[in-house]
């Protein structure tokens, strides 16, 4: 069964955006993977198709209603379901690897982009949805963040990246920062290519990759480090 | 003058993708900010404008070349200068708010998209780049990650978002999550609005917002909750 992303927005020109080029859009072409986009205003309400209305409190922005997200998403789920349904969100959990190897590994995903201030929270509780953040950063909508998602789970995805793919052997496969890359010419600007890479010592030339990515990731991740550590033990 | 992003891509046609619609889209048109869009690929070598070789020492994929992302960046670095060159990388430093607003803040960006099994690490020394990552997960090439960051800084430009912008109250500001919004109907599904929102009393409204956030913080973003406390004292 082809892996299939549902994606609800205000904005359904906004894809496939760069999801329709290089690999991941000649894998959509050849069907590796569906994009089904569905406009949340199909749900709006009167013949303005109203989807926001002010946050109750007061404050600044609109809010997104809980009785029209809440008919987009059940539609969606009635064409895709069994997937998880994913709010990106800034308050989410923090996107990993991990989880994103667990979706491309499952028959697909609907992705609820939010807009204007926020969501009714209401939604959240009532439809049990998985939020997800991509990182403590602020954007001016889900969509990207949609598209960020879809991007790494799709890539995971066999045939989809063809013979460029090396999933083992890139950053946060072994929990640890991928290792320094050189190729040709040999010397530029002055700066040589490490002579290990370059002696075809195939030990030697692996050792040094795996102290290189732990030396990388102690310097700049510490936090990576103590779980990569915590999980040897 | 106005905020200018030079993307540096093997795939131009990525952009603007999502970034030409809604309300970053219209600012585009009224230059509120610029994006300067160029091929790596103009500087590749030979006939076959090659950018890309394979790995010193061994292991899949390609790397892309020190001389020619050399060159793409200077002379980007010739027409959009004094801003950041910015390498979008799972191994850079994570992106956070902080970094965001500083930077809506400057000139601009110069950001070059990985793609391949990596850029050639003398890039990085030579050039001084800047590596930025946007989470721990891992995707096709920095496209993608280049609009999140373009699209979380332009948002914060003054006149982008015009009245729906609330920079100040939203996730992170105040180095929290947002608390929970709500929006009519009153009564969605048996789930009722907190009486404390819809009881017109402010200060009761915002210390209710405000514990709301920290409550939230603390449960799903503990890292978050220890920077907080520690900035208070």
């Amino acid at each position: 069964m082809t892996w299939r992303a549902t994606v609800l927005t205000l904005f359904p020109e906004m894809f496939p955006g760069a999801l329709g080029h290089s690999l991941l859009g000649k894998a959509l072409q050849r069907t590796l993977w569906s994009l089904d986009v569905r406009d949340i205003r199909e749900h709006g309400l009167g013949k303005h198709r109203t989807v926001d209305d002010t946050p109750s409190g007061g404050g600044p922005g609109m809010v997104m209603r809980a009785d029209v997200a809440c008919a987009a998403i059940d539609a969606a789920r009635a064409s895709n379901p069994n997937v998880p349904t994913i709010y990106l969100s800034p308050r989410g959990a923090p996107l990993t690897q991990a989880r994103v190897r667990q979706l491309a590994n499952g028959p697909g995903a609907i992705l609820l982009c939010g807009r204007f201030e926020g969501l009714d929270e209401r939604v959240i509780e009532a439809r049990n949805l998985e939020e997800v953040s991509l990182g403590d950063f602020v954007l001016a909508g889900g969509e990207i963040a949609a598209q960020a998602l879809i991007e790494a789970a799709v890539r995971l995805i066999p045939g989809v990246l063809g013979a460029e793919a090396s999933p083992d052997e890139e950053s946060f496969s072994q929990g640890l920062l991928e290792y320094p890359q050189y190729t040709r010419p040999q010397s530029f600007e002055g700066r040589d290519i490490p002579d290990v890479l370059t002696g075809g010592n195939h030990r030697e030339i692996s050792k040094w990759r795996q102290s290189e990515a732990e030396r990388l990731t102690k310097a700049r991740r510490p936090d990576l480090w103590t779980l990569f550590e915590k999980r040897k033990h």
